[in-house]
């Protein structure tokens, strides 16, 4: 099991592109949260779909990483998202995410995505992992 | 219905950040081209997951517009999708979409992905748009 | 919306061939249930696929009659299943659903599905209904 | 690689609840038919999902046998359907699959449903399956 900080530390070299936070990690979960800016809007002002799916996999990812360790070459396999109501333009997205399965070779896990400050989630996830055979890094 | 040159200037001027580019569209379907560069790839040297969805997202949201002209607020409800090869670093992502049903509510599509000179798919999307009542914009 | 009773009674004149029973419904979800024998196994001593699909699409259902009122017309647009663990040959399936959104049009739910006596969930679904412009029959 | 012949033998020995029979099978590929019948309807006169589901299930496990020879304990890890068009309620069901990655672990394939005798197709599914270590049965 890693922390957040080494969750953290392993995310800014491994993933240097990636511009979700860790919020909390643990329990086969976590939450993230992805600062939202004119890059992320949409026609409508409302944050774009592919945003709210980087962040459901990141969170998910994360819960992973927090269970297992740091497992770079962990893969999606699968995604569903539903998309069930409009993101604030002025919020940063919250996923929050609780892991189903967690197997030798696939983990499961749901991931709720929100609009920060609102009590309704904007869009929900499931998604599947492959783990490759441990070898994790640290 | 709406051309290619109608949707690529819809894009530009819609979703000033959209990176993906309409090599062709019609016949209820189309294909898109999203560059890859150090941004889109992660550990492993492949290109991410949620680049090929934002390419699936793109080439869905293309047919439509293709099909039943210049709508803004077309928003994607469900999308599926399924991993299936490691895309090459070195290359290009093409999304290849052919709709499934086109409803007056909803609209569904699949979408190929591959990396561009590669013969087998590297992703595979399905999904949904719910398509507001139509004030197409031209 | 509609008592367990209501919509026992519904499901009975309207699905004859269902075999689910309602075990509880309101505050925008559902618990079912369906016996399994053996012509619900499949090799490997487990209940098959399927079975679970049907019982998860139900649950769906049931929840989506208990908020809106009696729709014999509701429909599934979208089901996506994990199957999660082997559910036990010897147990009935159950199936609690929450849903997610209930919109004018679009209802999105999930569902755990669980060997009756046994904790951990054996598949999880999220399905969305397509709901006609409302005439409630009663 | 099994033929439709030896497909056939093995599902009414395996799994003798299974009411589809197989049309057609290879080249990763499959199609299957189920007649339909009262059983298999619902309020509107049209085929109830699950059916949809199970249909949909079968072809794609077909596949899979016909591709890796007979293995019993082939399991569906996720499946993905999207209802498209209302089935006749005449007509038996078709499910055409193609399979899309034919990987030592997972199998992954799309599955056409057609009502038999109608061109459009009424759902289309995605689906994985988990392919045990291979002892193939013969």
């Amino acid at each position: 099991m890693s922390t957040k900080e080494e969750i953290t530390e392993f995310l800014s070299k491994e993933f240097p592109q990636s511009t979700v936070s860790v919020v909390e990690v643990g329990n086969q979960g976590s939450t993230v949260r992805q600062e939202i800016g004119s890059a992320h809007l949409r026609p409508g002002g409302t944050v774009s779909g592919p945003v709210l799916m980087a962040v459901a996999d990141s969170a998910l990812y994360v819960a992973i990483l927090g269970e297992i360790g740091l497992v770079p070459l962990a893969v999606t396999t699968n995604l569903n998202i539903n998309f069930l109501r409009k993101p604030s333009a002025d919020s940063a997205i919250l996923g929050a995410c609780i892991l189903l399965k967690v197997g030798k070779g696939l983990v499961v896990g749901e991931v709720f995505l929100y609009s920060e400050g609102h009590e309704e989630p904007v869009a929900h996830a499931v998604g599947t992992y492959s783990i490759p055979p441990r070898k994790t890094v640290k």
